[in-house]
This record gives C-alpha cells, structure tokens and sequence, in this order.
C-alpha cells in the first residue's frame, strides 16, 4: 500500500470518528463498556490469556468506569477482521497480532515479529525506550488506532511438519501455515503458505488441507493437540524470534478516555506484556516435556536451512524497503537491534553460559 | 534470624497496625500521599529511575487518589533503614533492593538475585507463574509488608577493579563492595566484602577506602562516573544475574487501600518490572561503548575463577538451606529455573546464535 492509500484511508477514519466524537464528553464522565474484538476463540493459551488480562486489568483499575467486554473470533467480526472493525468505529479497541494486516502495511510486521529480528526482550527495549512507540503511533494514527503492544509469545518454534526438513528442498511444495513476513519467506524457497487464523489449524491440519504448521509454543501448541497428529516438532525458528501481540483503541475512543484512564490503559498492556512472556516461558519448559513424553521428537534446522532462512529473509526485507515508512521503521528497528545485542551477549550470554556449566543445567 | 525472631518482629508490626488502622477507614475514602523511602540519592540512572516511575504510574492512574512521595536516601531514613522504618509505619512504602535487608531474613535475597541464579527473564517467569510472588508474600508478611517486585536492573557485570583478575588468588585481601548473597560469596574466597550504599560508592572507590566495586551496569555506572578512577571493568558476573528492586508497603496501609488502588499498585509494579529492564538493556549497549571511547578495557573472568565463584555460591546456598523458610523457597526457585531453562536454551539460545551468525550481528 503506498503513501495515497494511507491517506484514503486516514481520511475515512476521520469520517467515522466524526461520527463518533459527538457523544465522546458525554461518554467520558460516566461509565462505559468498551467492546474489545479478538482474534482467536475464548480460551486459547497465551493469545487469549493476554487478552483476558488486559480487560480485566483495565476493568479493575478504573473501578468501573471502564468495562472491558471481550469478543472472541467469529462473535462479532471475523478474526482477520478486527482491524477494520476498530479503524472504522464498529468495535472500540481490538487484541490481536498486528502481521494479521500486511495488507493495511508491511511496516506493521515490526510491532510483531520479523524473520532474524529482536527477542521479545529487545523488541521491549526498541519499543519504550528507542523509538518503536511513537512509530507505532504514528503508521497507525494513518489507520484511526491508537496502538500498544499487549502480550508476547515469547520465541516462536519452527512448527510441527509431517516430514523432518534435511535440507532447504524438502520446502519445495509444502503447504504451511505461517502469517507476516515468515510467510512471505516460505514462499520464496518455494512453500505454498495458508495463512489460517488459529482457530482452524487443527482442523486443516488433521484432514491433510496443509503439511505443517507453526502456531505459538509448546505450551499453546500442546492445547490445540498438535501433538495427536504429528510428532515432527522443530524448536528454534527464523520466524517470529518474539512475537509481540497488540491492542489498539479507536483513536476518537482513546481521546475520549480521561487523562487517568488512558494512563491505565497504557500501564496496563505493560504489565500484561511482561505478565504474557514470562506465562509462556513459565510454561514452554513443562509443556515441552509432556509433548516429548507422548512421542514428539524435537528437532533442529540444519545449518544450511538457516542459511537458505536468512537469504530469503534478506529480500523480502529489502523489497519493502522501497516503501518510505517501512524504511524509516526499519531503520530505526536496526539501530536498536545492533546497540543493544553486543550487551547483551556480553552480560547475559556469558553469564548463562558460565552458569549453565558450572551448575550443570 | 530464626522462626521466633519473625514472630516477634510480626507481633512488632502487629502493634504498630493497631495505632495507624484506626485512621484507616477515613483515609481510604479520600485523597491521601503515601510517603515512599529509598536506598539511593535522587536520579541515579536506573534505580531512582524505577522508583519515580512506579510513584508517577501510582499517581496517574489513581486520577489524584493516590499520591506517592519519594524520599530519597537519607531524607527521612537511611538508605539502608527502610525496611524497619516501613514495617514500623513510619513511612508507608519503600523502594529498595530486597537483598539489603538479608539481617532481617536470608531468603530476601531470592527477590532481589543470588549468585548463579535466575536472569530477569527467569525471575518473571517464577515470580509470577511458579509461586514466587507468594512465597514472597509469606515472608515479607512477617514482617508487617506486603512486597512487590518494582524494577530490574537487568544482569549487573562483574564489576571495577584496579587490578585484572587472572586467578582467584587475585581476589584474596581485596576490598570490595558487593552486597547481598555475592558478598557473602566473595568473603568465602578472602575478599573483605564493603556494603557501601550506592550514593557512597564513588567517593569510597576514588579515595581508596575499596579496591573495587560493582554497581548496576554500563549505563549505572557510568553516570556515577567509575570510568574516571579505573579502567578495568569485568563484563559478565556471577553474583546478580538479574537484580529486582522491589517495593513493600506497610500491611496496614495496603490493607487500607480499596480494590482498585490495590489492583493499580500491583500492575504499576508489573509494568515498572518490564519498563526498567528493558530501560537497562536499551542504555547499557550505547553506554558501554562510551566508557570504550573513554579507555575502558571490558574483561571476562577466567572459567577456573567462575569455578571458585560457583563453590563458593554452592557452600553459601548450602549453609543457608538450613534455615526453613529458606529452603522453601529456594527449593521452588530452583525448580523453576531448572524447568524453564532447557526450553530457552533450544529456542531462544538456538535462534541468537544462528541469527547472530548469518545476519553478522
């Protein structure tokens, strides 16, 4: 999409809110429900815990001044849909993953995860403390959202595959899921990529409609019961090294907000960050065990896979650098990515090196 | 401090509670401060910085409700005495570094870091989801606080020295600062261990009263200006591999509070959590190549020195398993940690050196 369609767009969104905006003061001295779409159904591990505490967070620190009421996929809009919805007015905010909508703009990709990109741990240091915020705010005012980041994964494993993968052509004609730029990855080394909300992976996964799929980690993968069809499990991933999933508020509904709820809004998708991550790596290592136990092996991508990964990640990077906003997030992104690594490697990959060998973990 | 020493110091608090409960019901209806004590002077990077965080959230959110008064270091007690003056309600809050206070109880140090224990990462994913944050609960309970974690500091470097290190002889009759369970650590290997509160530090390096100190990290250290008496500074350290500051509220005052500004404190300190942290890790990449400019030299300790460093930790951790309460938790710590290890290091450690290799980070 380039600068014009941005602009289109925006200027819908102004239509909408100004069909909105009236009510607002009204609104903003009483109480009020703000209905907040998702998705992916009621219940599903790590995705919908995120969202559950997030309105339950928001609901609980305005002390009734603001309810959250959650819709899962499907209740109210379709799971991929949630992002018009929300630009349009129809919905007041949206939990979701912000890749969903590459279509809206590539540059969203960043406020996810992007194949060979930042650890949850250094998207977090990019997006409070370099920067990653106010872009944010700025690619998504063009769409009439006020966004957040609210939740995160953690690394994403490779995913579960009917066949192991020896080499970068046993990729040729595979059909997997995997959304964002993985997806547009997989299908340079010649993958035939669905992108299935998470709703439906299983179902297309046990009746043969794709090979393989990656879904979150071990502990949400093991909840959709991956494990009862294949017992391919591939750990690391080039993917989604840290995906970060998202909240984003109708911008005339965000401005209606008092100064004190909109600062509890924002606390609260930090908290619900940190809470989110440290869920799935609380729970990755025990739900990786009981997965082994019922006869998944878990494998690694040869060298040379990865090689085949980053080449192709290489240019679908590249090709989007033509768009001016892409390019200038990028940029940013980078800068942050390269200053905080070397650190870290320094600090916590000696560390836990050192650690792991003298205590024998 | 054994089992009946708790007690008493409980029943302590207990009396305390009587004389401030009464005001209680009042105060919980209208607008109040809460007078917050620190362990360090006002703007010392990183520390101070949680600590004005978590009063600006506290405050923000509870629209005027709520007003925290930070009061640093020496303006009402020592840097040092906050957790007597708190657990007394002579001040209703501290933000501190639990492991300050392990005269009080050794098991404090679990909420703050142990040597060759848990990084940040780990301690959120224990303290939030595998029981930490009640086991902290119990403990702090005894003495008449509820506590919080509130910041991380992220994994703090070995540390200045004036000398490089090239064995553990090296270490004998050194005059180090190093607080909490490392001191204890590095007292076993012939260091004379200094507690020098963070505000001293500096002058006690430069006029030789310690031959060495460690403090926070690159960003931390540099702005209390180290670099101008030393240039040796170990990079990683075995000693805090991911410090929490906390914050305890007296329990009476806690208790005081109504739902919501209960539920406000507990996310502001979630939020300050992940905000801190990655603060630590955006700035200490950047400020470690400043001190480089300036002629730092960034050393790693030899594997037969982290050898003695891990026999050492082994024989205090041992001689501290004694205490009950201290097994407990440390017996759910190191569950945890073993449990969540293993998965990190297939996925996350796994994707960092492959993504470090072919994108040449």
């Amino acid at each position: 999409m380039d600068r014009r369609s941005f602009l289109k767009t925006s200027a819908l969104g102004g239509t909408a809110a100004a069909a909105t905006s009236l009510a607002a003061p009204a609104i903003a001295q009483g109480k009020r429900t703000l209905t907040m779409v998702t998705s992916v159904p009621d219940g599903f591990a790590i995705f919908d815990d995120a969202a559950v505490l997030l309105a339950q967070y928001i609901t609980d620190m305005s002390d009734g001044q603001l309810t959250v009421d959650k819709k899962p996929a499907g209740a109210m809009v379709g799971a991929f849909e949630v992002f018009d919805a929300v630009s349009s007015g129809q919905a007041d905010m949206y939990h979701s993953c912000e890749y969903y909508f590459l279509n809206q703009h590539p540059a969203l990709a960043f406020f996810t995860a992007i194949p060979f990109g930042m650890t949850a741990q250094e998207q977090a240091n990019w997006y409070y403390h370099r920067g990653g915020q106010d872009l944010h705010d700025e690619l998504s005012s063009m769409f009439n959202l006020k966004p957040f980041l609210a939740g995160q994964t953690a690394m994403q494993p490779g995913g579960w595959f009917n066949n192991e993968i020896t080499s970068a052509e046993d990729l040729q004609g595979l059909r997997f899921r995997m959304p964002g730029q993985g997806g547009q990855v997989l299908g340079r080394l010649g993958v035939s990529v669905q992108n299935v909300p998470g709703g439906e992976i299983y179902q297309a996964l046990s009746s043969g409609a794709i090979d393989g799929a990656e879904w979150i980690g071990p502990y949400a993968d093991e909840r959709l019961g991956f494990q009862e069809i294949t017992d391919i499990y591939y750990a690391s991933g080039f993917h989604e090294p840290g995906s970060a999933l998202s909240m984003a508020m109708n911008l005339e509904v965000w401005e209606s907000l008092t100064p004190a709820q909109q600062k509890i809004v924002d606390v609260a998708t930090r908290a619900v960050f940190m809470t989110n991550l440290s869920l799935s790596l609380a729970e990755n290592g025990a739900a990786l065990a009981r997965l082994q136990d019922q006869g998944v092996t878990v494998r690694q991508f040869p060298e040379d896979v990865w090689d085949a990964f980053g080449r192709a990640s290489a240019e679908v990077t590249e090709e989007n650098m033509g768009d001016p906003i892409y390019k200038k997030i990028a940029d940013s992104y980078f800068a942050s990515l390269e200053e905080s690594a070397s650190w870290y490697e320094q600090a916590d990959g000696e560390y836990m090196r050192q650690r792991n060998r003298v205590i024998g973990l």
